[in-house]
């Protein structure tokens, strides 16, 4: 090929459509992150988008990867303190290496907590999943935090018409808190306000002790998943403010084989 | 239970907020659709929900089961012609029973659809998978479809570079058109679309002289995930009138381990 | 190519090592089958393979495609009275299009029963999994029928140390059944072990009155997964002889966020 | 509770059935291996479990999360230099805690590796999914190795019919090594294996040198799945003594809407 020539990606498409994204999804990567002096390490799924001009076929698809792996090589001096933070640069260094109006990056990972049992306090490490979502649009840049907490459901109307008993389940509650890029939202608080929603929070390990404890609790908190919804959008308020935010709890009921869920939102 | 006690559903909830969407997901059932004389069954995957007013603190959700059981019982008369008019039917029919603003009802399952060999002429029977989403807002319906189709791409820049060389890989283009309720379009045409977007549309059964067929159509059709987007778009413009279109295709890259995908959308 | 070329599949392999399984998996298709002369529906993810003789490069993959498709084709008179029966066929059918000493085939498929609701006897649709394996081995026949069917458990532990009160959460049931090709086994037979091996069996449709006796169930019959599996094992030991059963159950813990299972076999 | 009850788990079950597994499964926690003075931090999901006798209703699960997580405390001082070690030392630990004949762990996770590009030399990161088994039978101790690569193969069938032309797709190799505990198997060994058994390994960086030398090692070496397969099992029989090998490809065919597999054994 001369050095002349147009990339394929260069030429102008049979039909002249801008499209909205045009990138790379389902890669999975290596990332350190250094929190508060602790190391924290994740092998995301990533996407990594831009937008594409109705004037050109294609995006130079190795400039994203690259836009990915230049800041992630192992003698990279520059520690990132979130994965937020990592995402901002990833798009400065595309910016830097392809013409865009818009790009975003999504990457979701887990977030391991160290806890204490509730009434035996032994030592328990909780594993959350959690997706960080970067957008740059022209000269503004945005998030969208989101956790994905398991916990549970107590029907408060199986309670009532059965007095002292109830059908019981996990659930998982779905936190989704979308800012400005520097409004500061730790992971962590996300994590605490959907554990604070449920009927009770649960553990991976409990003794017998522990478990009398969240059994207990159970009974004392019925919960219907429009309730945990609700909870979840009331602690939220209360903590993040110039945020949307939008909550979903899904309980996988134990006395039918299909799940019910509410989900709503609020801006604070 | 006294008969004069509010259901726990009535009372009001500790935090007043709206909820947009309460029910149910995940609900398995089978149905029958009664097409151009044709039966069609699906065992879809069905997500029911309405809004909830923030006076109440939940809903009936058994009322929202009825609503699909009643229509689904073997002895019922009535026959339906496509899944959206099921869906129209449940919501009416849920709106019956429980006072909502809005409701919805998604069905997921998969469309069968007997097809010949491009050569050979066998036949041969080629499932696609398909959503379909019914909605209703105070007064208005409204309905999204979907199909999920699977094809390839055949890279043009690898071929430019490496002349009668490239890499080629499946794909997957997902069409989705929102439009009034009446508007017909139909899933068949839906499917079309798609398939005459990727650089060749693929088949379960295919003897060497089909096969053949394929191979040479790829290499003379070579399209990145941005020109099978955009494929789905045009066609799509030509074919569905009055109806916001999006279409995404992604591409599970030969040479790569995660994938490439682009998405835009017209509004017609 | 000449008609006197050896087919690529045919030619020498480099490492002549005889390989166990080649064939087709993730196939989808349409199949009617008619039992106690009512029509069921399936599209099942079908696997089909066979040995490959070390001699060989490879199958004709095509073949196995056609062994299934014949059998499909809107214009076939022949009734197939089951899942098991439609799979011997297949392979019948392979047989006379390609050599192989031993072959197999799995269909993945959703099995609706039409049931009551326990109190108020309202009509309702639930929807089981289930997965039929037929193998020929030489001239020997044989196959292996499974169903996964949702219940729940309730901890007799936490309900031993905090009387009236513990944890219940949903489970899953899976027997699998392995047995000649003759022997018959209702799947209608295997679901209904699994449901008497729960706490309680649960339904798509409960209404008040059989949401009580629901949760009442639960209370009465406190289960650990081992009571379950144990369960599923000596019913099934009862009721079907001549056979190698294999049970698991796994309960979704709702005050942990990981499942606890139990898993045992008999032979009968 | 009186201290002299016996723990619902002590008392005999209704049906003495001896069960072969019961445990704990979908357990997520945080791991950290010191390997080579490098340290790699792992968030597997594990399956832990032990048989249970006929005359004891159950197990004590809490033991089970206990064993896990006494090993896994940020204080503790020893350094675990691969991931079947510390699950050796998980299953001492719970023999300490609970009786048992056999028991069993399984730690499905990710292995990330720095490589280079074949062209171009620039640093990319591949990750590649594993699972490390460890068993105890009475006194012996033996382990399953799994690794699950990302590669391509290139139809030499179609390429035999239509010279120059192919379909191409990506594909994905299995491989399983069994051994006894102590013979060291690296788990990037077996990665090689998979990456040198296709038509072409692949990268998550190409540039466009390196994308042209990737497709030209494509089109050179055409590769049924049976060839990858053998492939696969001569290169690990060449390389690991003293194993029961088993290697399965699938691959996603690009003119198919499934996928073709081969799966083998080899015993060294």
């Amino acid at each position: 090929m001369s050095g002349s020539m147009k990339d394929t990606q260069d030429i102008p498409p049979e039909h002249p459509i801008t499209l909205e994204k045009v990138g790379i999804t389902n890669l999975k990567t290596l990332i350190k992150i250094d929190r508060h002096n602790q190391e924290f390490r994740h092998i995301p799924t990533i996407t990594i988008h831009m937008d594409l001009d109705e004037q050109k076929k294609g995006i130079h698809m190795s400039r994203l990867i690259e836009s990915v792996t230049e800041l992630l090589e192992e003698e990279v001096v520059k520690k990132h303190s979130s994965l937020e933070e990592i995402g901002k640069d990833i798009l400065n260094n595309l910016k830097s290496k392809h013409h865009f109006q818009k790009s975003g990056i999504t990457i979701s990972s887990e977030l391991p907590l160290y806890q204490k049992t509730p009434a035996s306090k032994k030592d328990t490490i909780e594993v959350h999943d959690i997706t960080v979502e970067v957008s740059n649009d022209h000269d503004t840049w945005s998030k969208v935090l989101t956790v994905s907490v398991t916990g549970n459901t107590v029907c408060p109307h199986a309670l009532s018409m059965n007095p002292g008993k109830t059908h019981i389940q996990r659930a998982r509650g779905i936190l989704r808190v979308e800012t400005d890029f520097d409004t500061e939202i730790p992971l962590e608080d996300m994590v605490e306000v959907v554990e604070n929603s449920f009927s009770s929070r649960v553990y991976t390990l409990l003794k017998s002790e522990d478990e009398s404890l969240v059994v207990s609790r159970m009974y004392e908190n019925p919960l219907f998943v429009e309730d945990v919804c609700r909870n979840m959008l009331a602690l939220s308020r209360d903590k993040f403010s110039g945020c949307r935010i939008r909550a979903t709890c899904i309980s996988n009921e134990s006395i039918h084989r299909h799940d019910v869920y509410a989900e709503g939102m609020v801006v604070t």
